[in-house]
C-alpha cells in the first residue's frame, strides 16, 4: 500500500509544497512553470483563443486513456477548434482525500506525455484537497491559450449553405470505452477511447484551405449535438448521410446491445468541419495524411432549407430529424 | 422548494443549453462570451500573465462573500500579483446533483458583480454535474489572463536585502469568517471575510513606484506562508515586527479561543509587497488611498542574514522563527 493524499496536502503548508515539488511539477516542468509565482508570464501578440474545461470522468483510468490525457487533449482540442495553435495550459487538481499518490503520479506522467505530444506547456497550476466523500478521486480543470495565426475566422456560426460537412473518423469510441470500463461490461469487440490531440490535424487542414468555416470536436452530446449547434449558431440547415458516418463495429455492437445511438455518444479525438464545397477534396486529402483522421469522410452538407435543423438520410432511404439530445445520456463521460 | 440541478444539466443536452442560456450566461454576458464557441477569441499583445485556481470553500456562502466572489477575486488577485492588469477570466463549474438552482443563480449574480467591480470579463466557461455525494454542492475553477504593462518585473524571487515588507491590512479575516460560519461558532466580535479585488490597489502602487520587487496575496497558509515563499524564492532573510501587523480584534479573540495563530490564517483581500526602501513611503501613501488598504503598514524588511528564513520580533522583545506551516490548518478555506 502506497502513500495516500491527506487534507494537509492541499492547505498551502509544507506538505503541499512537497507534493507539488516532488509529484506534480516534475512531470510537467519547464522554465515558465519553474518561476512558481501566482501567475505565469508569457510573451504573446495577436488574436488569442482562451478556453477552459473541467474533467470529472468516472473512472479516472479507462481503455485508451485516463483523466490526465483527457484534460490536456480536451483543452488542446477546444483551442484548435478556433483555428488556434495551442501554446500554454493551466492544470488545476481537486483531489479527494485518500487518493493513492501512485495513481496521481501515473496521471501526472500522462499529463506530461500528452502535453509533449500536443506541443503545449503546463505553465501554471493549483491543487486542492477535499475530505473523503466530498469529491470522486480526482477532478481536473485545464484552461488554455492559443494563437490564431493569419486571418482565420472559424466559428460554429460561420457554416454557409453549400459547405460540405467533414467528420474526421468513427464516432462514439470514447463514450463506449468509458461506459464499458465503468459498468464492467465486456463487449465482443473491445472499444478504446479515441482520446487524441487534434491540433496538428487542424494545422494541416488550415494549410490546405483558407475556407474552413466551422470546426468543433463532438464531445458530450456527440455528433448530433455538434451538428445541431452549427445549425442553430449559423441559422442554416444540415443534411447528413447515415451510410457515410464511420462507426467502429465494437461501438455499433455495444450501442445496439444497450439501446444507445452512436450519434449521441461522446468523442474525444474527432472533429467536424464545415468547409467551402470547392475545398472539401483537398481538406479531406490533408486530413487522411494524419494518423488521427485516416477515416475522414464527407458526411453531408449545409443547406438554406430547414434552418436550425439537422436531417439524416438513413440507410433504408428515409429521412429523420436529428434533434439536440434532450436529457441525460451518459453522465461523467469527460 | 425551487428547482434542483439534475445530472442531465451537465450532459451537453438541451437541458445543459437551457441552464447556460437562462441561469449561467445572463449574469456575466458580454460580446466575447456571446460567441459561444469552444474558445473565446481576444486580441492582445505583450507580456501576459496567466493563472488558475479552483475554489472548494465550505460553506459556499459565508460572512462577507460567497464562492462566486471568491473565485473571481482570487484569480484577479493572482494576476495582479504579477503586476498584470486582469482582463479576461474563465469560469468552470462542477456542480453536485441536487444543488438549488436558486443558490446557483445567487452565486452567478455574485460572479457578475465581482467581475464588474474588478473590471474583468468572463469570456469562456464550462459546466459539469456529478452525482449526489460525489462533490460538495459547488466547486468553481477560474483561470485568467492579464496584461503586464511597462517593464515591471515582479516576482516572489525578486526581494532584495534592504527592501521594506509592506502588508495592506489586517490578517486572518477570511479564514476566521469561513471557520465561524462552518462550525456555527459565534464570536463576541463577528468577523467578515476580507474577500476583495486588489487590481486597482496594485495599479496605484505601480503608479507610485517602479521598484516593487515582490507582490503576493497571503491566501492558504496565511502571511507566514507567503513570507517564507519570498524568503526561499529570493534566497534572502525576512524580519517582521509583531506589533506592526494589524489584526482585527475579532480575529485576535477568535484565534486565542481556538488556539490558532493569525499569521497562518488565510486572507482573500490582502497583499504583501517587497519594495525598495526609498520608495516604501510613497507606495504606502498610495495604498492608504485605496479602500482595501487603509491600514497598510511597513511590517518589516528583507535582510542578507538568515537566508531562506523568516524571523519575527515579538511584542515582548524576543525573536522567533516563523516557519512554513507544516500540516493541516483549516481545510477548504478557499
Amino acid at each position: 500500500m502506497g502513500e495516500k493524499i491527506l487534507l494537509a496536502h492541499g492547505s498551502g503548508s509544507r506538505l503541499s509544497h512537497d507534493l507539488i515539488s516532488k509529484v506534480l511539477a516534475p512531470a510537467v516542468m519547464n522554465p515558465l512553470l519553474a518561476r512558481m509565482d501566482d501567475s505565469a508570464v508569457v510573451e504573446l501578440s495577436g488574436r488569442l483563443a482562451f478556453t477552459t474545461d473541467s474533467y470529472v470522468v468516472n473512472p479516472i483510468f479507462f481503455p485508451g486513456g485516463d483523466i490526465g490525457r483527457l484534460a490536456v487533449f480536451g483543452t488542446v482540442n477546444d483551442l484548435s477548434m478556433s483555428g488556434a495553435r495551442p501554446l500554454y495550459i493551466s492544470l488545476a487538481l481537486i483531489i479527494e482525500e485518500g487518493l493513492d499518490i501512485d495513481d496521481l503520479q501515473i496521471i501526472m506522467q500522462s499529463v506530461g506525455g500528452a502535453a509533449a505530444e500536443a506541443g503545449v506547456q503546463v505553465v501554471t497550476g493549483d491543487t486542492k484537497v477535499v475530505e473523503r466523500g466530498k469529491a470522486d478521486r480526482l477532478f481536473i480543470n485545464t484552461a488554455g491559450i492559443g494563437l490564431i495565426e493569419g486571418t482565420a475566422d472559424i466559428s460554429g456560426s460561420n457554416a454557409r449553405p453549400g459547405d460540405k460537412i467533414i467528420l474526421s473518423g468513427g464516432i462514439g469510441e470514447h463514450g463506449m470505452a468509458v461506459m464499458s470500463q465503468r459498468e464492467g461490461l465486456r463487449f465482443s469487440l473491445p472499444v478504446a477511447s479515441d482520446c487524441a490531440p487534434l491540433n496538428h490535424l487542424v494545422a494541416s487542414m488550415m494549410a490546405a484551405s483558407n475556407n474552413i468555416h466551422s470546426l468543433r470536436d463532438p464531445t458530450r452530446g456527440g455528433l448530433a449535438c455538434t451538428l445541431n449547434e452549427f445549425a442553430r449558431q449559423s441559422d442554416a440547415g444540415i443534411v447528413i448521410d447515415e451510410d457515410r458516418i464511420p462507426v467502429h463495429d465494437g461501438v455499433r455492437g455495444a450501442c445496439e446491445l444497450l439501446g444507445l445511438d452512436p450519434l449521441y455518444i461522446a468523442n474525444e479525438g474527432k472533429l467536424v468541419a464545415a468547409v467551402v464545397e470547392g475545398d472539401a477534396g483537398c481538406v479531406l486529402s490533408a486530413m487522411r495524411e494524419n494518423k488521427y483522421a485516416r477515416q475522414a469522410a464527407v458526411i453531408g452538407y449545409v443547406t438554406s432549407e430547414h434552418r436550425g435543423r439537422v436531417v439524416m438520410k438513413t440507410s433504408i432511404g428515409s429521412s429523420r430529424i436529428i434533434d439536440m439530445p434532450v436529457g441525460e445520456i451518459l453522465p461523467r463521460i469527460c
